[in-house]
């Protein structure tokens, strides 16, 4: 069997890194979500760029699907390995190589996660920006081409990452990028490579930008009567050219959530919760201006967090969305939506979203990064029932639909892996069979992570 | 013939708009720096993307090398007509497609010059930042990744372009990007065609990000004694967080060009100009910040443009750089260099580009785009030398070399037409010969603007 034989290969570059118990079959067959538990044949825990250079060539050699892996935080099944093959975990490529704070910029392996790096970054005045939520890789987020609630003022992975070292089907390792700031030498890899999802290379390291640690920071949180008058609230912001570092919504029944779960203690209503960046004065200043605009549009009990503590918890709280809307049903899965559309017309389909939900025998709460466009529906379901998954998928779909219909895109910051690989076409037309064309380019034979992203064989 | 062929059936779609008259052909081989003059078989004039698709699929069936023109003020070659063929002059494609004020994007077609789409603008409260100084038309400034003065602040064309309609080699027309801030929807096809030099398809519509007038606008002009000091002074004020929306580096000798050219009474001495944007307050305090450091650092001689008006005489001279620089020998012809570099290295490549100058017998001022580690040289030439043209081009790859050994890259905004050609093999490694291959997947006939960028055949 040409997987056994790849695997056997790998398994005398790698020896004892190269697992076949159970329990890392089982590990790595799982997702955050409702897909079916999905094993792959071995899982590769390489350490090297010269040891992933080797597992491509054997697996090339013999066919073997190579399904690279970060933490697992993937929503749309991007790591799973539906046609077996070997998972490539490369959660011991973990080290922070460089940091060269006078260009605020760093070089890290693959597997370093978002907390460790800001971790490390602590004593040098500099932090990475990009916060999805999970503390997932730094290789991963920039597969997914990940954002989060910090996308409205420091941009996605698409703008924060300036380089890679890739590791493609073939064997060859390539650099792209350079640590100049800006460059118009030739294709820009680097974007191809960013939100490939594992299909066009394997990411061996990153080179990061930074950001300095801001002088002044202002949260708060805010109520209103109905999301039409939060999001009309963030729409004023952004055209003041008020420099919001976060923007977030949470329906009113995340807010139930946040309430059962920690004991949050909010109104049972839309919340806005936001964050400035900048000097003392100039924080101060946004921070006003916001409010006045807000209280205009109707906000109600504003919740100024200047202490680093209540800050924290603030984030705290909404980093446990998942968890906070989960206690609304104990024991429920969950099928996490991700749709994206221009701001003008996010009122129209979140209100269209929340009567759907409100129509269906489901109860889905809704947030989002709503500075960007970009929400999210946890549509809460029974686990083995299967008439509730169905409706979940089909309010997914539906979702998906209307984004599309208002100009938008199947996903903001989730990715596509196979959750939304349906609309691939209908989003991208023409351009999805390009998409294709470059994939059989740089893997003919399609081992790097199959039936992902785009559809080829 | 096949070009023939090719042009004869080209004719048949667009009439009179299908030119061989020697003026045309005459200005379609030319280009505003020394690349010998090259025109091309015919230039044709298309007003629709339909008649792009005609054109190429005429091309196609022929082999006639497709070579799209913008309004030809790139600096690279990007736009001669090394082998033949027909010049696409994008020019008769100038319309303006709507302005979404609410979403603050616009779509245009690529004939729309950055000044026309600003006036376009003025009403609405937007404006397009993106700013190289000439007039480029806006498909010409993605084709080459183009950036220019205001790139610190607000990015280059990789950062402004949401999405785009190209034409593909074969005729097929595909849009990449939605109208939705992000998308985690697949390969990032935008950026792959932005900066593309038209090697990959034909811009035939562009969505750009807009940005609101800032409230309040804040510029200035100081000397300093060094370029070293003034570029330390730049890397304080980054490494603080100011968001300068310019910062611009001018040598002495361009102070020289400027006093020659515009009567401007500078100091004979290196200078930055630099500008802020934002509100009353902000800016007040970012213009204290900024002038009180830059003193500690050995400004002198701060001059505050508040008015509108002394503004516009700022950066108009700016702007006239080349003019003044050539002013300092009256006929010359001018080779202009452009590299970028790490931020913590752009003092010691000034300073070696500067030394290797005065070390050769030709006037080379330099100036850049600091706040990026982007500069030029502007290298005087007396027309037909053939000796100072050797030795301008011998300065050029020096300062290309030493970007290169410097982590930075070959071009920062300029792009690489065919000057910069030599260099992306050594820029790139292997992933030169990746942007080969998919070059090869989308153009396998390799007719859409043959010989530049990458090396095919």
């Amino acid at each position: 069997m040409t997987i056994q034989t790849a695997i056997a290969e790998v398994s005398t570059v790698l020896g004892e890194r190269l697992s076949r118990s159970k329990g890392d079959l089982d590990h790595h067959g799982g997702s955050e979500t409702y897909f079916a538990h999905t094993p792959p044949d071995a899982v590769a825990y390489p350490e090297s760029t010269e040891e992933v250079q080797k597992i491509l060539r054997a697996c090339a050699a013999h066919g073997c699907p190579v399904i690279p892996w970060g933490t697992g935080t993937s929503l749309e099944g991007h790591a799973l390995a539906f046609r077996g093959g070997i998972s490539l975990d490369l959660s011991r490529m973990n080290r922070v190589l460089r940091v060269d704070a006078e260009d605020m910029v760093c070089r890290v392996q693959p597997g370093v996660t978002r907390e460790a790096l800001n971790t490390e970054l602590r004593a040098t005045g500099l932090f990475f920006p990009i916060d999805p939520g999970a503390n997932a890789s730094l290789g991963g987020m920039a597969a997914t081409r990940a954002s989060g609630t910090t996308a409205v003022r420091y941009g996605t992975m698409r703008d924060n990452v300036l380089g890679l070292e890739v590791v493609l089907a073939d064997g060859r390792a390539i650099r792209t990028g350079t640590a100049a700031r800006k460059s118009s030498a030739g294709y820009d890899m680097t974007a191809l490579f960013v939100g490939s999802e594992g299909t066009l290379g394997v990411m061996t390291e990153l080179t990061l930008r930074l950001q300095g640690q801001p002088e002044a920071i202002s949260s708060a949180i805010c109520a209103f009567d109905s999301v039409s008058d939060a999001v009309a609230t963030v729409i004023a912001a952004i055209q003041m050219g008020l420099p919001m570092a976060r923007i977030e919504l949470v329906d009113a029944a995340t807010a139930r959530g946040f309430n059962l779960y920690s004991g949050a203690g909010l109104a049972e209503a839309p919340h806005l919760l936001l964050e400035f960046h900048g000097s003392e004065t100039g924080v101060a200043e946004e921070a006003r201006r916001f409010g006045e605009l807000a209280q205009d549009l109707g906000a109600k009990g504003f919740d100024w967090a200047e202490k680093t503590e209540d800050r924290s918890r603030l984030w705290k709280m909404r980093h446990e969305a998942t968890y906070a809307i989960k206690a609304l049903r104990p024991g429920c899965d969950i099928l996490v939506t991700d749709i994206c559309v221009p701001i003008s017309r996010l009122a129209e389909a979140i209100d269209e979203t929340t009567a759907d939900i409100a129509a269906s025998p489901l109860e889905g709460p809704i947030l989002g990064h709503v500075g960007d466009g970009n929400f999210h529906a946890l549509l809460l379901i029974e686990p083995g029932n299967t008439a509730e998954l169905d409706a979940a998928k089909a309010l997914s779909d539906r979702m998906v639909e209307r984004a599309l219909g208002l100009g938008g895109t199947a996903t903001g910051e989730h990715g596509v892996g196979v959750g939304k690989l349906g609309f691939m076409e209908r989003e991208h037309g023409a351009a999805w069979g390009v998409m294709g064309e470059i994939k059989r380019a740089l893997d003919p034979q399609n081992i790097l992570n199959p039936g992902k992203l785009v559809a080829l064989n």
